[in-house]
């Protein structure tokens, strides 16, 4: 029997927290969303989650639910999906996925918040149809997932999907958060932008200025600001020539708040990806601004629910 | 009914041509290898390969044999066979497949060497057990392969695994055969580190000295050749990083002429992956020398028609 329950979709990310019900064909019915708070410990920030959860039921019984699929920033045990978000100090081996399920009493499955993204938009976005697939999420962190002869890879740990910390600079590089220099997500996360434009001499207007400001700025000729993106783009299309030829991808997927930029961030992007991906098969690939938008994590966190032969390979 | 019939198989590189028998369960029991011929053209390279075969049938008749499975050195057209190797300049979009099917009048699956690599070491290697293993040949170019959740990947084109076209050094790194700059390859590959430490004042005693030349030179203490095996070990090292953050691997196995350096290459390499590879998931993994040795290529090519649920997507 075609499965006919919504599941309810979680989105967990440095930036924000999301909650939605989906429809087992990938349309979100009802959602919500609030800044990820800081300065909280896990139980604070659990009691955040909890109350936007009862929000998005808004009196429905999980009970009458398909399922809960969750997307978390990593890395993350899985699939037992004990989460420690480098982007989320508050959560270190947190149960997430315990937690939701004795939250709720019904299926719960935890994965990577950016493997969730590339497997939305393999199901229902930019992906659909293609084989080889990698997903990114450019923001707060830069996260990925990878999608592989057709199938969402796991990985020795569920893991898979990095492309964030493939080292484009080991020598000049910046200090990574993960411990490394060098890392895509060095240059390339939202708030290292920020810090690096700001050394450089950009004076926002407000104290907590973000990159989509400065990508702002860069749009309106900001100097500073279209450098930043250009520093960006680069660091982002070595890593991404460096996936296509270890993976032999056909479509890479963009999404997250940097990837609203468009071309001041899509230009040196695609200007380092065709400068080092030059063997026949990897000048191929297309790269393609998510297309399910600020939904994807979600879609892609109920696909882990609704299809589960492509997406979901953990017990 | 179980196969009991051997097959045939071909491992094709830029240091040397290989064939041989090998039994169902993988064992070779014969085998004939020659170095590649340069300065030829296509057709005599083939008749170079057809003699090859033919010494290794020594009188069986193709018919009796379960198929023919090959390995040749990258890139190709996938699963066609049509092969353009970066290091046999002979062969250019060579239909390799079709002139061993009609060579031999039996099934024939052809792959990328280092693919073969990788499926050996994963079907009676180094891999063996283990679900998302690197397989790496270090030697003329630096090719690899990729067995991700259980299984070999393909990729859009049958060309996943290309570990030698990840970037390392960007900015100041050599240009490379692709067409880019700083691959792995433009750095660690044999030929590239003689003639560096030939620019460093290494002068060998033969005009054909090759990178074990230089390593055994370093082994005896020249500082030309550590510092010549340091600087492929560092680039193999961060490529191996960059490749299990993406792919969240257990194991890299590491073939190919230069991995008979030892410590020599083997220290600098896991130096820079320990530096770079920080993540949680991504310091279990491990690298290992290939087990098989230098039959890793032709029992890889065998696991072709052997093990084709977990080694062949083709057609």
């Amino acid at each position: 029997m075609a499965e006919s329950r919504p599941a309810l979709a979680v989105d967990i990310g440095g930036t924000k927290l999301a909650a939605g019900l989906v429809e087992p064909a990938g349309r979100v019915l009802a959602w919500s969303v609030v800044p990820t708070p800081s300065g909280l410990d896990a139980e604070q920030l659990w009691r955040t989650l909890d109350a936007l959860i009862s929000d998005v039921l808004a009196g429905v019984d999980p009970a009458e639910l398909a399922g809960c699929g969750c997307g978390c920033g990593g890395p993350m045990e899985w699939p037992s999906g004990v989460v420690s978000p480098l982007n989320i100090p508050a959560w270190r081996d947190f149960p997430l996925r315990g937690r939701l399920a004795e939250r709720l009493g019904i299926p719960v499955r935890v994965h990577n918040d950016a493997i969730c993204l590339v497997a939305g938009e393999h199901w229902r976005g930019a992906g659909r149809g293609r084989g080889n697939v990698l997903g990114m999420v450019v923001s707060t962190g830069v996260g990925g997932g990878l999608v592989l002869d057709g199938r969402l890879v796991a990985g020795a740990s569920g893991n898979a999907g990095h492309i964030g910390h493939v080292v484009v600079d080991p020598d000049t590089g910046p200090p990574c958060g993960c411990g490394g220099r060098g890392c895509a997500e060095a240059i390339a996360r939202g708030p290292a932008l920020v810090a690096w434009a700001q050394s450089e001499g950009w004076r926002p207007d407000q104290s907590d200025a973000t990159a989509r400001d400065l990508a702002a700025d860069g749009a309106l000729g900001h100097p500073v600001g279209v450098a930043a993106m250009r520093r960006a783009g680069r660091a982002l299309g070595i890593a991404i020539a460096s996936a296509t030829c270890l993976c032999d991808l056909e479509v890479v997927s963009v999404g997250g708040g940097l990837s609203q930029a468009g071309p001041l961030l899509f230009g040196p992007l695609e200007e380092a990806l065709r400068a080092h991906a030059r063997l026949g098969f990897a000048r191929r690939v297309s790269v393609v601004p998510a297309l399910l938008g600020q939904s994807a994590g979600l879609v892609g966190a109920a696909a882990l629910i609704f299809a589960a032969d492509r997406y979901w390979s953990g017990d």
